[in-house]
C-alpha cells in the first residue's frame, strides 16, 4: 500500500480492481479465502478487530488452524484483510452510488444519507471504522495504519464533495471544507454512540436534522434552491 | 445503584458524598483501595475497561492477587468501581466548576469548554466514557449499565443547562434541547476521534468553532449579547 498516493486515487483504483475482480471467476482457493474473509468480517463487527483470532475463525469455518493460516499468514494480515474488505463494501454501498449523483450538493447529500443508512443497518453489529478507531488509537503498527488510511480516504472523498459544492457556488465561498467535514463526521459519531450504546430512539432523524441545519447555515443562497431540497432523502 | 433516581439527583448526591469523604481521614484499608483504584483507572485509560484484570493490577501494585480481591471481589466489581471513580473525577474537573457559573449561556459555555479541555488532557490516554461506549455497546450486563448511567447523568446535566439558557431567553424558544445536545456531543466525539486516532492538528479549535457556530445559530438575538462572548474561553 503506497502512502504517497492521494486517497482519492486509492478509491478510484480500488474501483477498477473490484471491476476486474468481478469479471473473472474465482479459483477454489480464492473462494475459500473469500468465505473466510466474510466470516472474519462478521466476527470483527461483533467482537472488534482485536477479538479476531485464527483459532476462533477456524472453529467458525470448521477448518483447521493451519487451513486458515494458509490463506492469512498471521493474525495481523487477517486483520488488515478484514479492514480492506470492509472498505470495499463501504465503497460499494456508500461511495460509488453517491458519486453517480451530480457534483455539488446532490452528491454531498447522497454521501451523507448513504452513510447514515450504512450506520443504521450496522446498529446490530457496529462500524469497524468507528470501533476500530477506539481499539487502535493507542496501538501503533500496520493494522492501525491500514485502518487510518481507509478512514482518511473516505474523509478525503467527502471533503472533495464539499469543495465541489463550494466551487459550484452552492455553498458559501468562505466555507471551510475541513471544518464542515469535522462537524458532519461528529453527527455520524453521535448517531453511532446514541443508537449503539445508549439505545436512544429517533437518532437517525437527529443526525439528518443536524446535517440539514449544518448545510442550511452554509448555503450560498439563504433560500434553498428547490432543485436541492434539504434534507435529501434517497428513494426507499 | 438505583436506576429510578433522576440522573441529576445522582450528580448532586455524588457531590455530597464526595464532600463527606473529604472531611474524614481514610483508614489504611481505604487508602489501599484508593491506591488500587488509581492504578486501575490509569490501566483502563490505556488498555480499555476490558483490558483490566485483577492479575495485571496485582502485578502493577506489587500485591498478591488475593490482596486485590480483598478490595474488589470480582473483575466486574473492579470495572464498575473504576467507572464510578472516573465519573467522580469528571465531575470535579468539569461539572462542579461549571455549575458555579451563572445559569444560562455562561454555564453552558463553561460546561463545553471544560469538557473540551478534559478531552484534550486525555489525548494520551483516552476517555473511558467514549472508549467504554464502544467496548460495551454489544455486551449487556452491570458494567455496561453503570457506564450508561454515568453517561446519561452527564448528558442530562448538559441538557438542563441548555433548557436554562432557553428559559433565560438567551437561546431561541423553539430550540430542541435534545437535538442541540446531540450535536454538541458530536463535536466532542469528532474531537476525540480526530485527535486520538487520526492525530490531526488543530482539532481543539475545530470543536470550539463548531460550538460557537452552533450556539450562534440558536441565539435568541442574532447579534450576540456582549456579556456572553462566543466562543467562551476560561482563564488559562
Amino acid at each position: 500500500m503506497t502512502t504517497q498516493t492521494p486517497p482519492d486515487v486509492n478509491l478510484q483504483r480500488a474501483a477498477s480492481d473490484n471491476a476486474r475482480a468481478l469479471q473473472r471467476p474465482l479459483h477454489k482457493g480464492q473462494q475459500t479465502r473469500a468465505a473466510i474473509l466474510d466470516a472474519a468480517l462478521g466476527l470483527a463487527s461483533h467482537m472488534g478487530l482485536e477479538g479476531l483470532s485464527i483459532g476462533a475463525l477456524a472453529e467458525l469455518m470448521q477448518m483447521s488452524k493451519s487451513g486458515v493460516f494458509a490463506h492469512f499468514g498471521s493474525r495481523e494480515e487477517l486483520q488488515i484483510s478484514v479492514i480492506r474488505e470492509y472498505h470495499a463494501r463501504f465503497e460499494e454501498e456508500v461511495f460509488f452510488p453517491a458519486i453517480a449523483e451530480p457534483r455539488g450538493l446532490p452528491r454531498l447529500q447522497a454521501l451523507f444519507e448513504r452513510w447514515v443508512r450504512r450506520v443504521s443497518v450496522e446498529l446490530d453489529s457496529g462500524c469497524i471504522y468507528i470501533s476500530g478507531a477506539v481499539e487502535f488509537d493507542d496501538r501503533p503498527g500496520p493494522v492501525r495504519d491500514a485502518l487510518a488510511e481507509m478512514v482518511r480516504a473516505w474523509h478525503a472523498a467527502l471533503e472533495r464533495a464539499i469543495r465541489m459544492a463550494i466551487a459550484a457556488g452552492q455553498l458559501k465561498p468562505d466555507t471551510d471544507p475541513a471544518q464542515l467535514l469535522f462537524e458532519v463526521h461528529g453527527l455520524i459519531l453521535a448517531l453511532h454512540h446514541d443508537a449503539r450504546f445508549l439505545r436512544n430512539p429517533g437518532v437517525l432523524d437527529r443526525a439528518r436534522a443536524g446535517f440539514a441545519r449544518l448545510l442550511a447555515s452554509h448555503l450560498a443562497h439563504q433560500l434553498p434552491d428547490p432543485r436541492f431540497p434539504v434534507p435529501h432523502r434517497l428513494p426507499e
